[in-house]
């Protein structure tokens, strides 16, 4: 029994429940979602609170202990029109009516039949359904909350309530997601990025264009130098190229014909040009590779550029950083030889599980060999002979690799096939963050080439390839991910020391010279708060460690250590505690 | 006798040389400029060539040494204008009937007087003029080239041939300059650009934004982290705002009032608001600093972003570096109060001072004391307290810190008076680049404010400051100032490994690992061209060492080094050569 089909089978029970209390409630949609159910409702001049819920949510359990059965009636087009119409189930008529302008010739209804005249029940759906109550464990779900919504998402129609519910197999599945909200709630990078000022959204910029804070940019120049660090011993080079280009470098790479509505148009006032703002950093790494005469012994070239991309993508709902016109692409593109592929996928997957395991999220990963869908190829570019070549390749580097791969068709982009690296956080929460992407189709467009060993020009393969993938949405994941309190490699408040009066500042600010002097990010707590405060401040303001010094530690040239994440107090040697951060801070560990 | 008059009288007498030989041409405008003079003519039918110039050059040496005099002869503007037409001066008359709806009532002439007939010469001209042409040394000009112009500008009118000449007190500043300006053809770094593969200009990209190579990139990262190193320990911060912001940030910030038309404006597809390119920093770090709840503790507040702004500047003559659309700024701003400004000046100043000795360009600095024009104060924002304020503070720190400053009125900026500092290049150019400049004004505009120490609300003094000031254009200049022999930490050629038979290959391998491995730029030159060849070659790409390996090299594990700045030859021990040159990057030796 599919989980679909049971939370499915869920939205007619809330349905029948919502009917058996509210009779004059109209139905419109009702659909399953990853976590359960909802259901929209026209429920006239009643206004419906959270409170009622639980009222709705105790007769659907009593339903269920009916083990009613779903029975399957079908009618004919008109017929079944009639029938909602007689039922006044306005928006379930205009439904059907489409339907029928499809030439549908039959409707598919469901009736739960119960003993109770009130709670008998019948939708219009064309299924599937649980067969009956019984299949469904009534402590499983649970109604969660009540939206809005309107008909048909046209806001010039009726603004319509939809009652959110979860559902899951077990019980026990149902607990476990729910305290995951609740940690993920807590951990909610929109909160946490206010509190530790990470990140500014100011209405004067743009809701959708966030402004970054100190804080925020010490977090990325450490990932950087430490993306920068896995590869610069590999032959990787820096590169740096314009935010715009001419509608022209488009009109080559393709993006005008395909992608022309998520871009943002440039326009001058003396310059008659047109532009665009760069949604991918490619087509211009494209132009850099195309000035240099290379040949096979250069081979293969690699270009690294941390560069802001800028996307109008549909709009969404509002919600802090995941839904940003601005992306910061971790943007590295490989040209090699067809022979080269596997090598480089090689290396970057070594890169990849090093990147990952520091970030401690290595546990359970998988890849998906995302191919080409065989039933319609009209939708890829370039020949069989080309895909069949780069598929082939990167399976063969998955397997050289021994990656937990699965082959997924239809996943492919449309200009070539991709590894797609999937990592858990630690509320078990899946991230397609790593990509690997062979493109045969770039080199074709933009006539590239290298001189071989026959003193003849040969097309490179391009490889996109990102590790951390935009750094907008690495960041908020690592956020919750740490719920804010980083590793101390890449705290941007990795030590405070609190002095427990006055008379120990000088002291403490001797402390914090020296800690600074060596590059350590420490600040002083000069307050006249108590020391419980201080360190309650500490703590909320997610510093790894404090320091608290009075007259024993100085006389002892001693620090009081309270580690952060562990809740350790321990009392230490002033270099002692020195050389284990600085141990700590270079080895990254978690 | 000011050098612009002389540069002014032999225009007159270029023109009259001009007509004694092709007394057909008609005369336009001739004004002189900062190295000499022009005249724009109308040669008919004649097409005046390169070689024209020197027997135009052989005449006016002539009329000078017969010494005519300037002869002022004033005409009433009917007067003028009649005998304008009578010369059939089609040009000039135009311009006098301009004066003429001006309000003049009458037209300056000046007339040379000659003993020959057919060199008598008048032309309209308000002077000044030298008095008699023994006043000029015949050998401190010459004629310098031919150009094309439109009349008034206007591409619809005819297009001018335009003569252009050099002119100088004497010889000696005559030879000086042209040898400079031989120098500085060598050094172009248009030309520099393209053979060290530094940036590409791509017509599909558009031509006035460079893409920048890895070269180029080597070089920029190595400035960033200098200037990062000399800033990291006071106080200063990294932040990253977005590329572009709705018009209501540049309405807020007076921008869309006066620079609009400088600045480029974006449109999405799906999202309605209007938006421009960022033309500059400083409206976005306001809002990075509003999101913010300083106290006086927290003051200053600094911030540092190396971001590349936008700006659609007037169609210029496309060259290089020199005229681009895309300008990455070293831009910081800080926050701080009135009496702070004069000790964050003295720290800024000495930032300065340290980075320009670094680039060899410290000799015979001046900075401007830019202030406002007393005169017309409406063309400025703020009051003439907030004025004084700032004038004052920056003076009395230009004293503090005994800078070579000169007190300029009118050259302030609108929002506030500014220190900009004047460094000369090895050939002589003088570039303004570092600047320093108070403003009174975004702080109001956006109501910034921080808690002093009363709990009111305080209003803080920015300051903007630049030290290489547009990183495009400090390149260029360096470029050419090091002529693309970089000093060594700058450089993204450090050492070039010559082995002088194939089989000293591996022990040339072996070597550059080890420098490698050292964070040395190193490369190996494995071809098989004859050593002089190879040597030519490290020279002409501007590598700094060449270390030549063969048998004895091998084994006395020595190498024979050649210093392409000194052409010095050494022979040294490995381990010697590897700690020198070390030290010299370590301490960015020049």
């Amino acid at each position: 029994m599919e989980i679909s089909t049971k939370r499915h089978s869920l939205s007619h029970i809330m349905a029948q429940a919502v009917k058996s209390i509210y009779p004059e409630v109209k139905m419109a949609i009702w659909p399953d979602t990853d976590t359960g159910f909802y259901y929209d409702f026209d429920f006239g001049e009643i206004e419906i609170k959270e409170e009622n819920l639980k009222e709705i949510e105790k007769k659907m359990k009593n339903i269920i202990k009916q083990n009613q059965i779903f029975e399957y009636v079908p009618k004919s087009v008109d017929e079944g029109i009639k029938f909602l119409k007689n039922m006044w189930e306005i928006y379930k008529v205009e439904m059907a009516e489409d339907l029928k302008a499809k030439w549908e010739t039959s409707l598919g209804f469901y009736k739960n039949i119960s003993q109770k005249w009130e709670e008998m029940f019948i939708d219009m759906c064309a299924g599937p359904h649980i067969e009956k109550m019984s299949q469904l464990d009534e402590n499983a779900f649970k109604l969660e909350k009540i939206a809005w919504a309107y008909w048909r998402w046209d806001s010039s129609k009726k603004m319509l309530t939809r009652i959110y519910g979860l559902a899951f197999d077990t019980r026990e599945e149902l607990e476990n997601h729910v305290k995951m909200m609740e940690e993920a709630k807590k951990r909610d990078h929109r909160i946490l990025g206010k509190k530790l000022k990470l990140f500014t959204i100011s209405d004067l910029v743009w809701a959708w264009l966030p402004l970054f804070q100190p804080a925020w940019m010490i977090i990325r120049k450490e990932l950087e130098n430490y993306l920068w660090e896995l590869h610069k011993n590999h032959g990787y080079d820096r590169v740096c190229t314009p935010h715009l280009a001419k509608e022209d470098l488009y009109v080559t790479s393709w993006h005008a014909g395909h992608y022309l509505e998520d871009m943002f148009s440039v326009y001058g006032w003396t310059s008659k040009e047109k532009f665009h703002l760069k949604p991918m950093n490619c087509p211009h790494h494209m132009q850099i590779f195309a000035d240099n005469q290379f040949s096979y012994r250069d081979m293969p070239v690699r270009y690294f550029e941390p560069a802001t991309v800028y996307r109008d993508e549909k709009t969404g709902q509002l919600s802090g950083l995941t839904r940003v016109r601005s992306i910061t692409q971790d943007d590295w593109h490989l040209f090699c030889r067809i022979w080269q592929i596997k090598d480089e996928v090689r290396l970057i997957t070594d890169i990849i599980k090093k990147f990952y395991a520091t970030m401690w999220m290595l546990d359970n990963y998988w890849v998906s060999l995302s191919v080409r869908d065989e039933e319609d190829k009209s939708k890829y570019l370039g020949s069989d002979e080309v895909w069949q070549k780069a598929e082939w390749a990167l399976e063969e580097a998955a397997i050289a690799n021994e990656l937990p791969y699965k082959r997924i068709p239809w996943e492919a982009a449309f200009y070539g096939p991709k590894l797609d690296f999937m990592f858990k956080d630690c509320l078990g929460r899946e991230w397609q963050l790593a990509t690997i992407q062979c493109d045969f189709n770039l080199p074709e467009r933009f006539n590239l080439s290298f001189t071989n060993e026959e003193w003849n020009p040969e097309r490179p393969v391009v490889i996109h390839r990102a590790i951390s993938g935009s750094l907008e949405r690495f960041m908020w994941i690592i956020i919750e991910h740490f719920a804010g309190l980083f590793p101390t490699w890449l705290s941007p408040r990795q030590v405070i020391i609190v002095p427990v009066a006055d008379k120990f500042d000088d002291y403490a600010k001797e402390l914090n010279q020296k800690l600074k002097a060596l590059d350590i990010r420490a600040s002083v707590d000069y307050s006249t708060d108590s020391l419980n405060k201080k360190v309650r401040n500490a703590e909320t303001s997610k510093y790894n460690y404090v320091l608290i010094v009075w007259e024993q530690e100085i006389a002892d040239n001693t620090v009081s250590v309270r580690n952060v994440k562990t809740k350790e107090q321990t009392t230490e040697k002033v270099e002692d505690f020195i050389n284990k951060l600085s141990d700590e801070i270079k080895n990254r560990v978690l």
